[in-house]
């Protein structure tokens, strides 16, 4: 039984710009509803007009700062904004709602920015199954740009690349250099390099080893390739944060030249799509324990069960 | 269209103890042949009979030297052994045909061992995928035991865990203590500890440590639990495999008295099952990009698309 929820109404509240409904839609998503398939169906023809930015970078480089600072940098050129934070804790710690009223105090009173928190774990399929979902929401429902900002690096960062047009890396100076980044895997990942806290000593010899290992790691690319910029900023003071949504909108002139921002935006619905069809697959039969019994019992091979876990056909 | 192969004659060859037919089998296995779900629902009816033992290790403390002196342990007791010996490096390097003449040394006259090296990568869903079927050949083939041998350590190790009744991990003095061993997480994969050239300095305090984490490691514990033994060997003189082989029929004996080979049987084939069927439902449909550019548009949205792809419907 689907839960009883007026979707057609919550979703034009929501695109009329009430706050609630954008939040109640989002806590559909984020708790996997049983109204989820339709929220999604009335979502579908809105969607597709945001820019989706990810901001990673390692602990204590400024992350959060940053993207306030950008946030502020966005609404200055008129633009509405949306956050999601991916906070890896439990979402039982209570830490993510607690983040979001701190986070808040800058635009509380500013219907132009959302910003919510979600929790990456103690969720269907975790991040891949419900951030793709929550950016659905806040496109359909009128954002410009929704800014995915993850703590931390490691699996998270690689599926929130996935979801995004342009990736920001950010470092800071004396956290690691170029050759760092380029063991972390970062040098992959980042369409724009922001080199935060630039105000402190050795920031100049960082955004130079990025530069260098950049230069190395594009000399044996065939065809047209992007070259992520570095760009410093001091966050805390807004400084230069006008030269990141420069490159941003730099990056995603190059991909709409190139046909790269259809190509990320197909291979990411691709994978949308197969999250959910594996989903499906795996929670659609509580049979699934009984095919396996009788693998073991030697009654069925594995092939011939797992076509009868896909066709829903039990039965002999 | 499947592959053209007399499975029914191969399986009979295979299981009347022709080395070649069992060779085949497993090739057809391995490169995922359109033939492979009839090989499977030929092999069911005889499989559950082998024990199979997985062994890991980080490099260098003896895991194939401890394989060959456990195969010659078990040849002594008149059991038929098989071994995969599963092989990171790429299919296309030959170090897994030369790994495996080299290892044929000691048994290459006979008839009741058989030795396949595995590649990990460049298969459908890698090690999850082929080295389940090539067990199930070699259990319905009629060996008594299947030694899974991993290079390293890491994921490769976890799936190799899910595949094993009972799971060895060798350790060396000076390779690593007991907290090196708890931080690496194979505290909990092991049924068995093995503490490998045993002739060395340090092995009794690597021996200790190991037994003082497992201590420690039982406290929070409820339940009847498995305390693993540690057994020590010189595995190059073939000193101490006895023991080995009387701790995993003690494992097996207390699996069998609590349910827990039936369970960790269970999970096997579950795991086993899902994978195929994730895997068919990726692949089955060629208009999945069809599909995600649908999405992409705001034609359809990502759940819609993923019922069409599971239920193979993707007209209108």
């Amino acid at each position: 039984m689907a839960e009883a929820v007026d979707v057609a109404g919550l979703v034009d509240r929501a695109r009329d710009g009430e706050p609630r409904a954008v939040a109640r839609l989002i806590s559909l998503v984020e708790r996997g509803s049983t109204a989820l398939p339709e929220v999604a169906a009335a979502l579908a023809p809105h969607t597709g007009n945001a820019l989706v930015v990810g901001i990673t970078g390692a602990p204590g480089v400024g992350k959060s700062t940053s993207t306030n600072a950008l946030v502020r940098a966005y609404r200055a050129e008129g633009k509405r904004v949306a956050v999601i934070a991916v906070d890896p804790s439990s979402p039982f710690s209570g830490g993510a709602l607690l983040g979001d009223r701190v986070r808040m105090g800058d635009h509380a009173t500013d219907p132009g920015v959302f910003i919510r928190s979600m929790a990456t774990r103690g969720h269907l399929g975790g991040l891949s199954w419900a951030t793709p979902q929550a950016l659905r929401v806040l496109d359909a429902v009128g954002f410009d740009v929704v800014l995915v900002e993850t703590v931390g690096v490691g699996q998270s960062e690689v599926e929130v690349v996935a979801l995004a047009d342009t990736t920001l890396v950010l470092l800071a100076p004396g956290m690691g250099d170029g050759i760092q980044a380029a063991k972390a895997g970062i040098l992959e990942i980042a369409d724009v390099f922001v080199v935060n806290k630039a105000d402190r000593d050795g920031a100049d010899q960082t955004a130079r080893d990025l530069k260098y290992m950049i230069s190395l790691g594009r000399r044996d690319r065939s065809g047209p390739s992007w070259r992520a910029p570095v760009v410093k900023t001091v966050a805390a003071r807004a400084e230069g944060l006008d030269r990141v949504v420069a490159a941003i909108d730099e990056h995603r002139a190059w991909m709409t030249e190139h046909g790269e921002l259809a190509g990320r935006r197909l291979r990411r619905a691709a994978a949308e799509i197969e999250a959910i069809a594996v989903e499906r697959v795996r929670t659609r039969f509580p049979a699934a324990d009984e095919l396996a019994a009788r693998v073991v019992e030697g009654e069925l091979d594995p092939f011939t069960a797992a076509e009868k876990l896909i066709s829903g056909s039990l039965g002999e």
